[in-house]
């Protein structure tokens, strides 16, 4: 019997209180008795001189890249037949960890592959229900006031795969990965419109980008005087070819495909302007065979990234679970976790800071038995709002629609320790 | 006269107020008035179909990369005579904004160079006065409960140029590079010193690199059992080569190369093992002759990174003025901002979130009259401590000194927009 029986149980199958997770406290319950039998005691003998100790190491250079020992932590990505960038790359979250994603991982999702924009060339006009039309090169932006705030951003059709009618065989990265969290850095889009004049007229704006797609959407007035940005920077550095290089538009919460990559024409309307990429896609079908158009902000979601398929347990006894959970409509309040498949829930704990439209890592600790299992994860917002089981989701919306698919995602722990999507 | 000489001006020589940069309030005061000139009025004419809007664009790819168009951004560095990775490499702030570093610029400071470690192999021992001698792989290592925390490092002898006789002709990245912040996660020591179990008479901490300079720095065994972190990944990926992978120490508020990167070897002592690395460096020189030896908090400092040399302004009106502030101590609480060397100082607005041991972002909005001009920061923490000035930290400690150079950095703005590093 190891520590962790002793420690309180907080929800079925092993589930432990989230106190092994805040400060000293994890320390304090001697967190990891349970691994006590994977962990060498040290020979007496001193540790080799290895052989990287014998030899001087490889100098400085300019820009850094991830070890060679790493070439598998990649996105993975699917483009439409005869393209090469007209589709998805994902994010790689079971071999992620922390609330930031490194920039080299962002997910992508492009309509007509990624535009080789000369920065001095290109320009951002705001028109249309304005006073003042105004045009501005990348020089001119430079000189306005910037703000810096860490947003997530994900693709409406993320985990679309799960109204599928049998669990795909797939990871975490293949159903979640359209999904990432960065520090933005830009220039609000209240400040820029201030400047045109917006006519009272105005309550609908045009976002276009400057892809081979066009790819265009409308989005209310509101939005663009309330915390929308012209970014400029990604992680610190400007923003990167895939994510819209020059300029993306940054509408925090709302469907990733809004955030316009490689944004060019900011214009005024009295409506929605009813572009194909808010028309042919991004609606939401309903059972009754209608659509939802102009539903923006994503729901609040959570999922488990480890463990998840490909991460196999090795034995039983001591796990870290670990997740991310977000909301577009602010901060995420709780993850409940459950590795019974929803009969019973303990809270997890979350890791400071817990930020509006970001996300949060969470992580609970479990005792495995070595028996079956199915965890789950279920975040509540400050809106009140509680993520959906797959159940509640599919009366709701049937299993027809692809976007905004924000359900409990399952994971079956077989007693090999082998990790796969079931639905439960 | 523009808008901005109407808006309250907090300091001399055109400081506003911060409340510039306080949300909605930007937009309200119609920042951008004073930049009207610069922008130009769209022509009737709609923008032009770019070359890049009329070929699809480029395929996906696993892992990212800056654009072709940005590669001044990167690190400079310098290496001992004879060597190509005794040295260190600069992260370029000036180029950059937020808190968070990016990987690919993240300072580095190597003794011996990159030693290029196959991660299978290698082993963390924990060892010395303890009750059961420890031995981990990484395997081992993944099994433990994990916290994330975004952290700053900075080089015990960053900006150690400015205890030179006369300004140097340099930049923020040559003074001031040796500064970086990410997204850490990793065990906290003091979960694997509990199993291990550390022995009454245990004082001090030796932590060694498995570089060919074998680096190693003694720490007190409070820190251990803190908040310092065995860190396994660094902005949600694993530790780049150049900042220790697999395995780096994270002493949070501590000199930088205490931090161990390639870390091999915790060892519990008595008292410090006065190794090369804490004996002939990392001291610090007093007037008398004498030497401060273990000062390991890194002081209150803040500094100005955008106007800086390099960045010139192009004729009077309104400037952002950013930079970075930070203490080893806790959190930042304020950061006051001068035009005219130190005469006035008004408060600039920090970037949410503020985090004990994080760089803060400020923004301060500045209308320069075109006239000569010392732009300064300074910081104050949640001690109190506030930042010294360059007069009061050579009194201090004289001039012969080059760490824990924590003294107030003055940029001068001559008449035609140039910015040098001055003393003032």
């Amino acid at each position: 019997m190891d520590k962790f029986t002793q420690t309180e149980q907080v929800a079925g199958n092993g589930l432990l209180h989230r106190r092994m997770f805040l400060g000293a406290a994890a320390a304090a319950i001697g967190a990891s008795a349970a691994t006590g039998a994977m962990v060498r005691q040290a020979e007496a003998a001193p540790l080799p001189v290895e052989p990287w100790m014998q030899v001087p190491g490889s100098p400085f250079n300019g820009y850094g890249q991830p070890s060679k020992y790493e070439q598998k932590v990649a996105r993975t990505w699917a483009s439409a037949p005869g393209t090469g960038g007209t589709g998805s790359a994902r994010t790689p979250h079971h071999l992620l960890t922390g609330m930031i994603t490194p920039s080299g991982l962002h997910y992508e999702r492009s309509h007509s592959g990624i535009p080789d924009i000369d920065p001095d060339a290109h320009r951002l006009v705001i028109h249309g229900l304005v006073k003042r039309p105004l045009m501005f090169t990348l020089d001119d932006l430079g000189r306005y006031p910037l703000e810096s705030r860490i947003v997530f951003l994900e693709c409406a059709g993320n985990s679309g795969a799960l109204f599928a009618k049998d669990p795909a065989a797939a990871n975490v990265q293949a159903i979640h990965g359209l999904l990432s969290c960065q520090e933005w850095t830009g220039i609000r889009l209240s400040t820029l419109l201030q400047e045109a004049g917006v006519e009272a007229q105005a309550k609908w704006v045009l976002a276009e980008g400057a892809d081979a797609a066009g790819m265009s959407r409308s989005f209310p007035v509101e939005k663009a005087m309330d915390d929308a940005m012209i970014a400029l920077y990604q992680n610190g550095e400007r923003v990167r070819p895939s994510n819209g290089y020059p300029i993306r538009l940054l509408l925090p919460g709302f469907e990733g495909n809004m955030n316009v990559k490689w944004l060019r024409r900011i214009k005024l309307t009295e409506g929605p302007t009813m572009t194909k990429d808010e028309t042919s896609k991004y609606t939401i079908l309903l059972p009754n065979g209608k659509a939802l158009q102009f539903v923006f902000p994503l729901e609040g979601k959570s999922v488990i990234t480890h463990p998840s398929p490909g991460l196999t347990l090795r034995g039983p006894g001591f796990y870290e679970i670990s997740g991310l959970a977000w909301s577009g409509y602010g901060k995420v309040t709780k993850v409940e976790v459950s590795a019974d498949g929803g009969k019973s829930y303990g809270e997890a704990a979350l890791s400071e800071p817990v930020l509006s439209k970001a996300l949060t890592r969470f992580r609970m600790a479990w005792r495995w038995d070595g028996g079956p299992a199915v965890l789950q994860s279920r975040t509540t917002d400050e809106t009140g709002y509680v993520q959906p089981s797959r159940a509640q989701l599919v009366a709701l919306r049937g299993d027809r629609g692809g976007f905004h698919n924000n359900m409990i995602q399952s994971w079956g722990v077989s007693g090999n320790g082998e990790v796969k999507n079931v639905y439960a």
